[in-house]
């Protein structure tokens, strides 16, 4: 999530129970857990009226109640569970007691499936991040709810709900696979049932996902918890990999359990409403004041996604069974982070390895919007001696995303242009793993890559050749193929406009090639061309990296191992170049000529390479 | 030394010498040595016609040969003695013997003094750069040589000598140590019998001292051995460090050895001339190619500064004694290293340690001009997992050199004018201890602060406020305090002008408060108030820093103890601001009043503080 402008002011309140009223259990969360998983601990939030007050049992062969919780708000109980690994699947039942009044509640402990789960995503893979309210429409009927917090749905208002839903989204996996695509990132798809409000001509909607209001419903309006794990089945059947999108920092105001808060320590509470401050360095600083710190982490993103408390055990946990309930229920592989580096990092190690410990494939990557190698080197696994050590095994590359805009929009000079590029990679060092790192040209934060490089289609082809050759697991901005453009003024809406063809009634259908015009073609080729090519290459994806010197404005390097050498030489100059080769004899030596992977067209003399004006040439060397 | 424009073509040749000349000791290098020194071994560079034909003998109570080496120029020895422990001062005799010829040299082990020597500079210091031909003349009879390569001296020629020399500056440390400063760096004092030569209208001279032609001499044009050694002990008599700097990369182009070098590796050699790229980004690129290493480390500075190839184990011999043979001798207590990363590394940390085994309290900055943090981080005491560890104590702070430039010229946003300061601060956790660092604001290679800021008297304070209260060793250029201006356009030479007063005939005096105008007053006074606070109070040297984020284009910080509390609080904006200090409680509590140390005014009520348009206050907290 990108930094908002507007700040409101609000309070989360504990509500008042009776305590003469009848004990009552309205919810249990997680909603079901399964046997024979790596760690036997669970801990139950029991929600109902004064069902804190109530004495718990559980009779279950291989299941012991260990500890019940009470806390400030005597609606809430924590239970304290082991699951045994010889438990059976099976309902248990959950006895609460209250004086003569007794309380039965099931809670189900299923079977592990065994569908592929938390299979992770390397730089084998080619991430596609869509906002599934904006991508495909696949069922009408779910498009709004009168029952909810914004019950209306409107595709000629950017701020409403479109109706793309996870249906729509299944309809067209055979167009992202045909496009060398092979994991899909949505947004988030758990319920927002936010209010969609207009503040001081700001509008404030939910449609992006990132203000959950319950964690174990994906939204009605995407098709629920079926739709979604249906999906994660089409896909897995279709060869394709699923990331969700996790937000541990904060929930929507409007979330269940901030109607009527477990304790005061639930949430980041301020004496008068607190705004981060968004300014990272306060926490890597050594000079950093603890009162900036706390700013900082504790301060709430935006006034209507109040910030959880994740020092608080029972918030924590709440959390970390929510990530590991998704993965083993839905099936998906991957695991994006949104505003990392806004949570309490010692947390997220827990988190991490809590996830990594149950499916130790799975990867993680947060999103933190950083401008340097140092921040940015923090929050995953580094080289790089700091007092917190992160253990999160990959990120989103905001450094490089940067640098890679900056190559393209800037001249070539000593320092910039190119040489942006470059240099970003030339700081790698920093990581444990760099080639673990999610690089990106935009997102729905952004302004989209297009509009950003002038809408130069010769540079819209250098960043995707960049992206799709250089270290890196990379991701792709739906629509890109199809060159959706745009910048965010005046509204976020602007960049995360439907795709055209996913909606009943669309005029123009360019998920097919007749919908789509010539230079559309040409990009959507061009990506397929080079998708396909990195997909089916391994030596795009676990090849070393070698870069040398941008010079005169071409920058030129390889992938390369036992098998294959590709040679990547970019001319960022308004005029071709004759690339004289001699200066990556280290890499050449040996090879007699090359094929245009992009056009298939052979080099026979490689001394001397023809490099057109504004181009990225991929090259396959050949003995 | 900074990037120059100009390459050329030249080549080393090794003198072809007859077998048949009689042998002859014309040079022995180092010229003396010490007994007592904690390394025993020495290996003696021994020079003359078919000095490398004869066998050598030396008979010398604790002192050993143990091994002659002779090399492709049979008119080189080098002689690898040990000295014990036991050895007493006084000449020994090197006895060369070819057939019926004896060669007798006499060599002097001296008595070590107990003269103060490597005493170090640490942030307890404020460094005065100065250029010593350009900074006062007080010796007429020295300022040109008729024998040597460049035999002018004329002060109305920008490029020509001008009789500036160590006399001069003897002359001048009262004026210095009133200033508050307590350490003097020269530019290289050593050497420099190179040509004034005219290329294509570039004008290459040497009176910058980086082009060494013999190790063991001071220029003569400076005063020589002498006069250098003269000036540290007056120095030190009045309290005040010498901080010398090194040149280990290259030597000029008529330096002795190489009218006849020792072998072919020598220097670094090339089939055809080739200049460094200065591109230090190959060096600690993960991903760099050895070819672009090769000519980032081995290719020449310029033509005329040939590149010496320290992995030749007789050119680090060289080196290293050279250096500890110079504190030794004169008696120096800090060293400067020039074009640090263009060194080869594992020789610095070999250098580096043998000058701190001796030298326990030596400081070491080397200059590497860097535009990040993990480039600068990697040629000083680091805190990240690279593959090479650099043992350098110390170094030059590029990276805060740029950001307070940035602070000071750019207008207060998210990310620039001061927070590019405050940002780059906030990176520190990449080194073992960013207080070594050794901070400036310009210096001979760049162009003047004064003029980079606007000739803005209110940023001048600022910057000069900044560099004298935050972490790190401050210097400052020579001529800075009485308002030197300039850019480097046309030449260098504008950045290096005459310190008015010090030569004979100048009509204006600045080292003399009547003559400096009201301005000048101002800013001698502003440095000398600030430099003299800092001297004297421990807080501002081991006090630890903690900074606030920027806000609203204001920046405060601390320095603190346990005595003293410091408070530096910025406003870069236009307009007087009235600072609420509640963000600053952490470290302000307890406190009720202060001193403005720049004015002595007591500001009485701390909740509020009057920061005027464009000042950076300096305040010291009391109960």
């Amino acid at each position: 999530m990108k930094r908002p402008i507007l700040y409101l002011l609000i309070f989360i309140p504990i509500a008042v129970t009776c305590l003469g009223q009848s004990p009552a259990i309205q919810r249990i969360n997680p909603t079901n857990w399964w046997v024979g998983m790596k760690n036997p601990n669970l801990q139950l939030l029991v929600y109902g009226p004064n069902a804190g007050t109530l004495a718990y049992t559980i009779t279950y062969p291989g299941v012991k109640l260990l500890k019940t919780h009470t806390v400030e708000n005597p609606n809430y109980a924590f239970l304290d569970l082991t699951i045994s690994s010889t438990a059976k699947p099976g309902t248990l039942r959950i006895v609460g007691k209250r004086g003569a009044q007794t309380i039965n509640q099931s809670f189900e402990l299923k079977v592990r499936d065994k569908a592929p789960k938390g299979q992770g995503v390397t730089a084998a893979d080619f991430i596609y991040l869509a906002m599934p309210d904006r991508f495909a429409n696949g069922d009408e009927s779910n498009d709004k709810f009168a029952d909810m917090a914004d019950p209306n749905a409107d595709r000629s208002n950017p701020f409403y709900r479109h109706g793309g839903d996870l249906a729509g989204a299944g309809q067209h996996l055979d167009y992202l696979k045909d496009l060398g695509v092979t994991a899909i990132w949505f947004t988030p798809v758990l319920e927002n049932n936010q209010p969609l409000t207009n503040e001081g001509g700001a509008m404030r909607s939910a449609y992006h996902g990132y203000g959950f209001t319950d964690h174990y419903a994906v939204d009605r309006r995407l098709g629920g918890n079926d739709a979604y794990k249906a999906f994660v089945k089409k896909a897995h059947a279709m060869g394709l990999k699923v990331v969700q999108d996790a937000v541990y920092n904060h929930v929507g105001i409007n979330h269940w359990f901030l109607k009527d808060a477990p304790m005061k320590s639930w949430l980041h509470q301020w004496p008068t409403y607190t705004n981060t401050s968004y300014k990272y360095q306060s926490v890597t600083d050594p000079y950093g004041a603890e009162s900036d710190r706390r700013v900082m982490l504790d301060g709430w993103f935006v006034p209507f996604l109040p910030d959880l408390n994740q020092s608080n055990p029972f918030v924590a946990n709440f959390l970390i069974q929510h990530a590991i309930w998704s993965v083993e229920n839905f099936g998906v592989d991957a695991w994006r982070v949104d505003t990392y580096m806004y949570n309490d990092q010692p947390f997220m190690n827990r988190c991490n390895q809590a996830l990594m410990d149950e499916y130790p494939k799975i990867h993680i990557f947060g999103e933190s919007w950083v401008n340097n190698v140092v921040d940015q080197a923090y929050y995953t696994r580094n080289k790089i001696d700091f007092a917190f050590k992160s253990n999160q095994p990959g990120g989103l590359d905001f450094v490089v995303y940067t640098a890679m805009l900056d190559a393209l929009k800037q001249k070539f000079s000593w320092d910039d242009g190119v040489n942006r590029f470059y240099q970003a990679l030339a700081q790698d060092a920093v990581y444990q793993d760099p080639s673990t790192l999610v690089t990106f040209l935009d997102n729905h934060d952004t302004d989209r890559y297009l509009s950003v490089i002038g809408d130069d289609f010769d540079k819209y082809k250098i960043g995707l050749t960049w992206l799709l050759t250089t270290r890196g697991i990379p991701s792709m901005y739906y629509g890109t193929e199809i060159l959706m453009k745009n910048f965010k003024d005046p509204s976020d809406a602007e960049v995360r406009r439907d795709f055209p063809g996913g909606f009943p009634g669309d005029k123009e259908n360019k998920f097919e090639t007749s919908g789509r015009n010539d230079r559309e073609k040409a990009a959507f080729q061009f990506v397929r061309k080079l998708a396909t090519y990195r997909r089916d290459n391994p030596v795009m994806h676990t090849g070393k990296l070698m870069q040398f010197l941008p010079q005169d404005g071409t920058y030129v390097y390889f992938r390369y191992d036992g098998n294959k050498t590709v040679m990547v030489a970019t001319n960022t100059n308004d005029k071709e170049i004759s690339l004289d080769t001699v200066r990556f004899t280290e890499r050449m030596k040996g090879f007699s000529s090359a094929r245009n992977v992009l056009t298939d067209e052979v080099i026979q003399d490689l001394k001397l390479i023809k490099l057109p004006a504004k181009t990225a040439l991929v090259l396959e060397l050949a003995k």
